[in-house]
């Protein structure tokens, strides 16, 4: 794309309503306007970045069978009451709207009670067991303040898978086989590194853990204690030594971070498929309870977390493989055909370039790609005769190459 | 992917409770569970019907240099203040909602006044125009009745699309170019042939026309009179003397037809634009208004459409450039070597297949196969030696063929 055809444009401004640092460059860089707080539009280089997440997040999903399905934002009263889960003293952070008969309907928060519901039309035997459901769907929670941008906020886009299983050995495999591909997940976002699968609480009706998967960040929310040798952590609000000893953690192995999670997995036991009547008939004829999990990652926030864990002084930094372009190609001087000849034949090897086709000054255009945060700069100067200048956003070091040797080394 | 991996099944029953017949087949299909009236989730099968509908528009409206975003549901109350769209006696179908602070929000119903707020912060110059910006997104009207399946839901996906221009000379070029698009989008929805261009109501502020495309279907709503030579048509509401001149159409030529919208465009004037205040300086330095046009298309409508116009007595029948898969293959007897074999060559050759590897009757098979509208049938059976079978949804024929001629025919 070219960054003429691009209606975006860059800021120097600080907007003065944002005070987390996400919010400040994403909207500085173009990538999401602010609606309201804590309510985002994604722009097209922040959808691009949204999208990239999400494909590796569905790959991951149905690497291990997950069956993708679309859940509805309006719900209904009924089967938030067979859990408890509709007041607002008991859920506090609800958005209602109401029919035009005033029937009261909810904004969807969360989606185990009619992800269930759903299901009950289709499970009822231990032959239609285990199984992985998820979406990839817009969620909305009526927080009482929104300061974190896309961290935190009144309308998101979230994955949440729910699994199924007969017994509690089947729901361990489930969830460890989840859990795995969140680890795979994280690596492909480029934060495989500083992101520990966390021991924390539960919910008060399970004495197991829930897992969250905390990433190392000094706006992080959260405080947990890290084993780096085992790749392991346990959130601050249960790190008791009753619990360090169920996990087989040791004190003295555990260093203090603060970190933001980006995402999270619960043990659900039989909890919302008791209350809303998804049971299976098992071999003998019995009917049996369904023990669950749910698996969530917040794909606009992971977007946040990226932001806030890479940027620097200069901008966004984004991870290969979720940059809205891989390379941002700059042209100085008079120099538009041998421009258009290696725009086009790095597309042509399916690296995607963002051209800044503008009459510009190149400083802006070196600006602009640092605050966009595009992994490789490469720079066409009458200067450089055949040769092109290739730049890494996170190094220093300028590379003279040939075209052939630039589609080497990016395609 | 196999059927034993897929959660949901078929039903014989009618759902009591609907009315439309694209509603009861995709129920009892396994493509949809009606949450509530008018909102409907989409379940796998379904799911993949509408990524493929969502992909033919999105190549399309990219093809004419579309920049995809990604707005918000929730919305602000002052933007709509700005062109009076707010107040229900105005607006008849606004969902709203409010923050823990008491503020009135709206329910997405539709996107122009967020756009038009948001290209604010960047479009200033003659040099920013024209564009294009579009998304794909949850609409949420709050019908009084919803009767109609997802023909007309109360929450449904919709592609919309708006267009900026300096003159109304230039927004008539954006206007035709994007009309083009939509003529392709319906022949590759497999709908061209019975989808007419038709000229109906502007709205109050603008004398031009608008531009429905209305397919022939016997549940439409609407009534338009057809000239099939011109390939267009009116709307029964504007089918005046005066207005026939004015689209070069004659009476005597128009055949009456009932049929539904299956999107629609509007030229907007600057009646937006104005409103918000988003105006372009020209090369002389003197403010100007911005011609908008908006581009409408129902994603979950277009769905329930071809649902409608396609089915026969047995069932939902796919075009196969949005079936959830082109084959289902059907194993009969002791022959699931040869079945793996055939689902596998199929899969690398690019054709995706739903193999039926229930131990269910092969009536059943072929009875779920012509429910679920997969555009082929592939048999796999002891009887028929190293030929397999292969069946057309629509066609009667059943032709034997080896696994390389499949291959030829299918990939």
């Amino acid at each position: 794309m070219r960054v003429s055809q691009l209606f975006t444009k860059t800021s120097k401004n600080i907007p003065a309503d944002e005070q987390a640092k996400n919010a400040q460059l994403l909207i500085r860089a173009g990538y999401i306007h602010k609606e309201m707080a804590g309510v985002y539009a994604y722009l097209p280089l922040g959808l691009r970045v949204l999208e990239n997440i999400k494909r590796i997040v569905r790959e991951e999903m149905n690497s291990v069978g997950g069956q993708e399905l679309l859940m509805t934002t309006l719900q209904p009263r009924d089967i938030w009451g067979k859990t408890n889960r509709w007041d607002d003293e008991v859920v506090d952070n609800w958005f209602k709207t109401r029919l035009k008969n005033d029937t009261e309907l909810g904004v969807g928060l969360t989606h185990e009670e009619p992800i269930v519901d759903a299901l009950s039309s289709y499970v009822d035997s231990y032959k239609d067991l285990p199984l992985y459901v998820y979406q990839i769907a817009p969620k909305f929670r009526n927080e009482l303040r929104a300061k974190s941008g896309i961290l935190r906020g009144r309308e998101f886009l979230m994955k949440d898978m729910y699994s199924f299983a007969r017994t509690q050995a089947e729901h361990d495999e489930l969830y460890e086989k989840a859990a795995e591909a969140y680890t795979r997940i994280f690596d492909r976002l480029g934060i495989g590194d500083r992101t520990y699968r966390t021991a924390a609480d539960g919910g008060y009706f399970t004495e197991r853990f829930s897992d969250e998967y905390q990433t190392i960040s000094e706006v992080g929310e959260d405080t947990i204690y890290v084993d780096e040798a085992k790749k392991l952590a346990v959130n601050k609000e249960i790190c008791t030594d009753e619990n360090l000893v169920k996990l087989g953690l040791k004190r003295e192995d555990l260093v203090e971070k603060r970190s933001v999670e980006s995402g999270n997995i619960f043990p659900l036991e039989s909890k919302y498929s008791d209350a809303l009547g998804l049971y299976y008939t098992d071999e003998e004829g019995v009917r049996q309870s369904i023990i669950m999990g749910c698996y969530g990652i917040g794909i606009s926030r992971v977007m946040g977390v990226l932001a806030e864990v890479f940027a620097d002084g200069k901008g966004l930094v984004w991870p290969e493989a979720v940059a809205p372009f891989k390379v941002y190609l700059v042209n100085i001087g008079d120099v538009v055909n041998k421009t258009t000849d290696t725009y086009d034949r790095l597309q042509k090897a399916g690296v995607e370039v963002l051209w800044d086709d503008r009459e510009t000054r190149p400083g802006e255009k070196f600006a602009d790609a640092d605050l966009l945060g595009i992994p490789y700069r490469v720079v066409v100067s009458e200067r450089l005769g055949d040769k092109l200048e290739l730049k890494a956003r996170t190094g220093d070091k300028i590379e003279e190459l040939n075209l052939d040797e630039l589609l080497k080394h990016l395609a």
